[in-house]
């Protein structure tokens, strides 16, 4: 018996470890940010779609605000993660590239404050979606994944050839 | 001593959990197969990309072969989840369809296989590839939900509502 409750408690992947995941997609995104020539990244849109700047502001939100918000329970949006704001305060690349990075680092202080056993607790993000805390984790980065996914059509399109997928140093 | 161990033996989330999660976006990709009409799905791109189709079959191929050779160490492709083949022989929606919920039920059978050991170990998969096996089943599934996302652009400019992201039942 002792052995079998050993094996159960094998962590196939630890905190560290996702986190690492994690930050390895946000270099390629923030690789796909810097691909973009200024104007497209404000305003080159395929099918009605958002602009890459619109996307890269909802994923610095849900992961600046959300992180913050799965320690603290406070979801508040500060102007520069307000990527729904009708006129956002991040208008150029370097300043969409300054506030990813800001994001990064916030990111780096709230995860290892998050405990394994926050992980398995369920919570209501931004005061809405409720669900575990590892399942919202899993949305904010597979959210990331999607959407970048989406900038390297735009990219193509564009005649662009977008960072490697699979390249996350 | 005994009380900080346990804690480090929380799993933030169990083999049964992450698949449920990929489980969840292979049903949002099925139905973004299915929104493609057919002609669209084995035609249409965007800026030289690959079809949609032949995304869909390198997902499979991905899944069906990847998640076998994991549990085997055999990585050798089948006819129909040969994504690279010069001919293929997957070229009807209904075909794909048929492939796609084959390759789910082997995922069904070859997963529980995976011991929590087995993630921890380091493998090559593809006879090319080296990594944890954890982390090469969430290359996997980042490389489906990457590659949906792209999906998503071609049915938005093609005018068609995709299905909703956070939809995985």
């Amino acid at each position: 018996m002792e052995n079998a409750q050993a094996t159960e408690t094998v962590q196939i992947i630890s905190p560290e470890e996702l986190l690492e995941n994690w930050l390895g997609h946000r270099r390629v995104t923030r690789r796909v940010i810097e691909a973009f020539p200024e104007d497209s990244l404000f305003h080159y849109t395929i099918g009605s779609m958002r602009t890459f700047a619109h996307i890269a502001k909802e994923i610095m939100g849900i992961t600046g605000i959300g992180v913050k918000g799965i320690v603290t329970n406070e979801w508040q949006f500060t102007p520069e993660l307000d990527y729904n704001a009708k006129e956002s305060i991040v208008n150029t690349k370097a300043e969409l590239l300054a506030v990813w990075d800001k994001v990064t680092e916030d990111l780096l202080v709230w995860w290892p404050q998050i405990t394994p056993q926050r992980f398995r607790e369920k919570t209501v993000a931004f005061g809405m979606y409720e669900d575990t805390v590892y399942g919202m984790l899993l949305y904010y980065i597979d959210n990331e994944i999607h959407h970048r996914g989406q900038g390297y059509v735009y990219l193509r399109s564009l005649g662009i050839e977008p960072p490697a997928f699979w390249d996350r140093s």
